[in-house]
């Protein structure tokens, strides 16, 4: 993937938080939606930290993160519980305080009816990193924030993808990672040589293998990925005749 | 969960390695069947990262993770082909060679049927770091290894999970993480206060909050986790007394 990076095209990381995916209790799915709209819009997952509810670990990520990549995405922790420590953690890994935003608290002041309903966990949800930008939540309950090039949003799905489509329409778009499969009734190990030469005649087209198992027979998915529709178009030629010639060896 | 920890607790991470999970062509199901099995051994998964095929990414994310954690689980890249780059990064992770190993070359061997039919990239997957310890592939395909806490699997859901069986196995028993889940008809900022004064008194009981939506009404669930029966048991009644209260009110 690195070499078909190109000035058009941008990289992301995401910091997936929360002891929930650590434990398996809960399956993400934050980081393959995420994988694949960002690579619409020229934007390329290159990394990814999935990390524990604790202040350190979420601080460690974001500043290892950021400075790696044009983008972070973090999903998870930004609700009313003790657990629920994202806001404080981002605030720390940028050293600025955590102030009450006044947009946030009228909508959950509106949305709970009335000042005698907010609650300190309330008060607490209203609150996000000095200088940040709020993030449309269109989904339900409040919105996520940016801090410089961090963006925070929800851990639930649904959530998580409504604030992504939202701040993915607002970025520069890169050229976008154009890809196809090629399917072969073939070992790896048979297509091993000729990918690999393959590979190297098109260092602008990353050519992953995947095995599956479980069908009748051997079974190989060749995935190719480019942003250069052309170059894309070529190798899978190439790479559709190699495998012909092996299929009928 | 850093609170839950004691000396009869052993810590991991993992590191998922392929282009296919970042670009979200594959959803990754290996970090969840890990978290949950890796748990009931007393062993807990506490951080884990995923990085494209690409040797600097790879070997920097197991000279990051080795240090850190009692053990390191590796998934995927260990096929033949030119993208499978893990046993190689592992090699040089350690800064060590990459040698010829007789077991796995004399099964390659039985497998295809003749040492002519032994092509490169068979030998390829033949080779392993200079003194690592095989890893039985209960599944299909030739065995994993491990160099010092350091456990490389394949990328297949299937075959890692039979890998990691294994492995567990193998691995000393720190006490098991108790799990327990209280489900009830409250919003998150209405459990938030009290149960934060719950997790002051119960610092040996992770106590995670999880809302849940598209259902009818508010929905919470409470996971409760400790390794001290005793005290899940206790903290469980605490916290199922302070859901009925609010639940009446």
């Amino acid at each position: 993937m690195s070499e078909a990076k190109t000035k058009q095209a941008y990289s992301a990381a995401m910091l997936v938080i929360g002891n929930e995916i650590l434990s398996g209790r809960t399956q993400d799915l934050n980081v393959a939606y995420a994988g694949v709209k960002l690579a619409e819009h020229g934007i390329f997952l290159s990394e990814v930290r999935v990390v524990p509810d604790i202040e350190d670990a979420i601080v460690g990520g974001v500043n290892a993160l950021r400075g790696a990549y044009d983008y972070v995405f973090t999903s998870g922790g930004i609700g009313p519980t003790h657990d629920d420590i994202t806001a404080d953690s981002v605030a720390a890994a940028f050293g600025v305080s955590m102030v009450t935003n006044d947009v946030i608290y009228k909508l959950l002041l509106d949305y709970h009816g009335g000042e005698e309903k907010m609650t300190p966990p309330r008060k607490k949800m209203a609150q996000i990193p000095e200088g940040a930008r709020l993030v449309e939540n269109p989904v339900a309950g409040p919105p996520g924030f940016a801090v410089e090039n961090v963006y925070v949003m929800a851990g639930v799905p649904k959530i998580m993808q409504g604030m992504l489509d939202v701040i993915i329409a607002t970025l520069p778009r890169g050229l976008a990672m154009l890809s196809c499969t090629i399917e072969c009734a073939l070992y790896e190990s048979q297509i091993a040589l000729g990918l690999g030469e393959l590979q190297d005649q098109y260092p602008d087209v990353d050519m992953g293998s995947y095995p599956k198992y479980g069908e009748q027979g051997p079974c190989v998915h060749i995935v190719l990925r480019s942003i250069d529709k052309a170059r894309l178009k070529s190798a899978k030629g190439d790479v559709a005749a190699m495998v012909q010639v092996l299929q009928k060896a």
